[in-house]
């Protein structure tokens, strides 16, 4: 297997974009990314869509997005994994440049949400869950997520302000980016005074609906040096795992199984641990999903995502800056295109080009995308060599 | 690169299959796979299925069949481009097994298609055309394919009896293959009498709405020997390749410049060219479409498809037997399911399995799977060794 480099990123703002439709965003942010690669073809492209079929009317994204980019005969190829289909392009993209297949492979993310009404989105994501145990009955994710907080908050002690406090820090970091749907800070009183969705979460606890895009560039390590002038950003891992798709399955439903796989397998290929990573984006949906993820990648022990967050070592300022962008909370998450953005956030950072979010010390990231209530999970590790 | 082998190929019958769901199907087909390579786990899988959230309310097919398979943490990547899904998935799975990533790879295809009604059935399919510019206007694909036979017939002759007869050879074909949903013959009458869909095509010129799936199990050559007693099956090319989305913006809606540039690739790679060839599984949806195909592979000249069809080139006892399954047409098309449905008839052919559809010369396979009106293309080439 080669060596892989990132060359270059690109994603839109992430907001309601009522004038423009599914391929404008999504060219928008591959040519944004060709551009930041200094490269004007590519071999060949992935992307991730969770439900062009629900949310558009759209399906057959391969032909769409490389006829509007212009770019035919080049296969295009669209994966789906719910929330995680963003983190799924990167992997498939990435095994392509590895294999020696391809050398210039983009990797792509976008969803249109806001197209639909609130009950048809609501119906559209709850296709991430098991739809014949768990969807026609009527549970929909925050009702799953609900859950997951209660057990933990009954298994562990984690409170409704360390729930909170999630919010509170995504939304502070958010606050410094430009490309955020909701950019503005919010007060733990401000969380737990907001309208309940399902007990105990409320609005600001949920991560929103959201129309955007995100790309990036893949080309062999040893070729980078034709296309760009940037320090290299190597993908050191990459780690992908199933759990059961259904939360009454699982054993124990605070803990994210495949979260854990996927961290392990992106570890051990990368040849790190936990302890070796400077900072993070993880898959934020709703503010419980972070204390798990915390402690299913080995951030923090079983039990302390709450504490460590409520102490601020999950700050940008702290040991382990989670989500510097703002995560899915403030940044916004447009479902198929997050695992891409949260590339884009590691390799501004690695890069130094985060601007006013730039973390101190950023050598090596981890980015962590999720499917549903944790049906499917995928880990990448970027270092800046 | 490594060598890539198929060892185990399974699928359920196909038809209408009310009384089992999506997830029941696919484990269905996936055990039989798994049986007949005589494999008790896998490293990953892909599914390929157009539009599981139109269909059946059910995305994150990684989790959702993970599960059910009972194989969690196996990771599961769902693929789509529309009635492509199936090969998007082979392709897939040989890439990550080339690559040396992994040594056991399920490939695999699904549709539920009959759990809707039949216009929304025909809405769902329409997502596979452009529908900002197609879809949306009214333009179905009997509407779609009806131009191009049109234009076909004006720019090269091709005669009504002509398109008929694809039908014909196709149900002569499907009739000795006991999974196939429609196993009976047809005459050039009862097709060219057969209902109206859109003028010039019948209801016999199209293929059925179909429930079904297929898997096959891939490995690197060099292991075979530890899982089979069985002749080599060695995937030989694979290409990939896309085209505009709507027929509008074609130069030349009778040439399916998709399928050629897949083709040649897959040419390419195995060294070969369409004389080559022993027989192929071609993507039939439509009797104009298969004589689209014929020319866009190099088996005839452009223009030809339909005399070489009429002289019995492309029977089963012709120079180069085309869907000897029964194609989609007769055997159903489940349209996730059909491209690796391609690969199992292949395959039983390649080790002299196919029962009374057994062909005298079978040594090297073309497989061809096709989204949309073609706005994607996937073509593989499989030998027995």
């Amino acid at each position: 297997m080669r060596e892989v480099a990132v060359i270059g990123v690109g994603m839109t703002n992430f907001g309601e974009l009522w004038e423009k439709s599914l391929r404008n965003i999504w060219v928008e942010a591959a040519m944004a990314a060709m551009k930041d690669a200094g490269v004007d073809r590519i071999d060949s492209f992935y992307v991730g869509c969770m439900s062009g079929g629900l949310f558009v009317g759209q399906e057959h994204l391969g032909s769409v997005l490389a006829d509007y980019l212009g770019i035919c005969p080049v296969p295009g190829t669209r994966v789906e994994s719910a929330c995680a289909s963003g983190a799924l392009a990167f992997r498939l993209g990435f095994m392509e440049v590895a294999s020696g297949i391809s050398d210039l492979v983009m990797v792509s993310g976008v969803e249109k949400m806001t197209d639909v009404s609130g009950d048809e989105a609501t119906y559209a994501l709850a296709t991430a869950a098991d739809m014949e145990y768990e969807g026609y009955h009527g549970v929909t994710f925050p009702g799953l997520y609900a859950m997951i907080a209660r057990a933990h908050m009954t298994k562990y002690g984690t409170t409704r302000e360390q729930l909170a406090q999630v919010a509170v820090k995504n939304h502070a970091h958010g606050a410094l980016n430009p490309r955020a749907q909701y950019p503005f800070t919010v007060t733990i009183e401000q969380v737990i005074n907001s309208v309940k969705v399902a007990e105990p979460l409320n609005i600001l606890d949920c991560s929103p609906i959201t129309d955007g895009a995100a790309a990036a560039i893949l080309c062999p390590a040893d070729r980078i040096k034709e296309f760009s002038t940037r320090p290299l950003i190597r993908v050191s891992g990459s780690g992908h795992a199933s759990d059961t798709i259904a939360l009454h399955s699982r054993k124990d439903i605070t803990w994210l199984s495949a979260v854990e796989q996927a961290g392990k397998r992106a570890y051990a290929m990368a040849g790190v641990g936990p302890k070796d990573i400077d900072f993070a984006e993880v898959h934020d949906c709703f503010t419980i999903a972070e204390i798990c993820i915390l402690e299913a990648l080995g951030f923090v022990e079983p039990g302390q995502g709450g504490p460590a967050t409520m102490q601020g070592r999950t700050a940008r300022t702290g040991q382990i800056p989670i989500n510097p962008s703002g995560g899915l909370k403030s940044k916004g998450h447009p479902v198929g295109a997050s695992g891409i953005a949260q590339i884009v956030e590691c390799v501004e950072q690695l890069r130094g080009e985060a601007g006013k979010r730039q973390l101190d010390h950023a050598r090596r990231a981890l980015a962590q995308n999720m499917g549903g209530s944790g049906g499917s999970s995928l880990v990448h590790i970027l270092e800046v060599v």
